[in-house]
């Protein structure tokens, strides 16, 4: 039974993967789609979002039959509700690229925005958060979580300038405010994205380390 | 055994409904920030976000003993992972109110902006759906839960109509356009509030008919 355990609790763990992988998939696409101005890549997203879900339901009915199934020590436990959460995590990922592309398509049939602000440098950074905090969790590595902890902030300053560049642009120039509001829209999704990632890093650090790094800003 | 697993999930439900009320309150709180010009408001919010934290650790800890103390059967499985996904979500709603507080408190430093859109009415709206949201789940009744799921379209329009409301205004006004950006991302906040809420009654009609509601759009 404790063998059965551990090789059923390995297959959900890769599933999970393979479900952060469609999320990184659909990410990347979402950007692309901005940076090529691309159709094809919101269609493409709007498509991985619909698999996407399918494995959230997925994951989520393999996990409970294995809650089920034994009854596992607490740390198992742990593990068992944590991919539970981290699928959902992973599924709202999902959604937040499908708001980017949608963003994306109101830009293509407008004239292109001249902005300053490197969004393709955030995009990439959210991604690599992504990828990042999917590997610290299946390799339960902390020092990777730390890492992506760390990469938050940086995540957090792109999208306050953000909003200062754009608030800005639309006070001068009030023929870009729609276009402006887009770019708002695509930066808080990228953010909340990288919220997400962070959530993942947590609980790696916290299955890890037993430990309660939640609301880590309020202790200090 | 039997009966003490029900008092114990007994008493964790009531802990959920605890965190719900002090998270209703934290949004009411935020929406008074908003209308009375409320420094105090502001202040409470902030307060009550700690102890939401706090209430979160908690119910996480008692649902992962509970997991951990029995065997249950999988439709208390299902119960106890739910209580664990709605916790998480209450978290959330308490940060949204939060960051509607803080919006708010940059407001209260400029001029009133004259804006005709009923943000007052879409606040209101979204505490019921909150209020709604953790009856139905407390007391399993799905017609309740049914209705909260038809008031996110609602909320959904609201945000739409904020949307296009303050994109009118920024173009006509420049000056306008940082406190109305505040609007946007109160707006943003409830919307996002009542996405959770609907999240609680999506997963309360799952629970009690076991059926899976969740990505219902995609299967129209």
């Amino acid at each position: 039974m404790e063998r059965h355990f551990h090789e059923e609790m390995k297959t959900l763990k890769q599933k999970l993967f393979q479900m952060g992988l469609m999320v990184e998939g659909a990410i990347e696409k979402a950007v692309r789609a901005l940076q090529e101005r691309s159709e094809k890549a919101v269609q493409e997203v709007a498509e991985d979002e619909r698999i996407i879900n399918r494995l959230e339901i997925e994951i989520d009915e393999k996990g409970h039959t294995l809650l089920a199934l034994v009854q596992p020590m607490a740390s198992d436990l742990r593990l068992i509700t944590m991919v539970l959460k981290i699928n959902t995590d992973l599924e709202r990922m999902g959604d937040h690229a499908v708001n980017i592309a949608e963003k994306c398509q109101y830009l293509f049939g407008q004239p292109p925005l001249k902005i300053d602000f490197p969004i393709a440098d955030m995009a990439e950074d959210t991604q690599k958060m992504v990828r990042d905090a999917l590997d610290c969790f299946m390799n339960e590595n902390v020092d990777l979580a730390r890492k992506v902890l760390q990469s938050d902030d940086k995540i957090d300053d792109y999208n306050d300038k953000l909003y200062l560049d754009m608030a800005a642009l639309m006070e001068k120039d009030p023929s870009s405010v729609r276009r402006a509001l887009c770019y708002l829209v695509i930066g808080r999704n990228l953010e909340r994205i990288a919220d997400l990632a962070n959530n993942i890093a947590e609980d790696t650090v916290y299955l890890k380390q037993g430990k309660e790094v939640r609301h880590h800003f309020e202790e200090k």
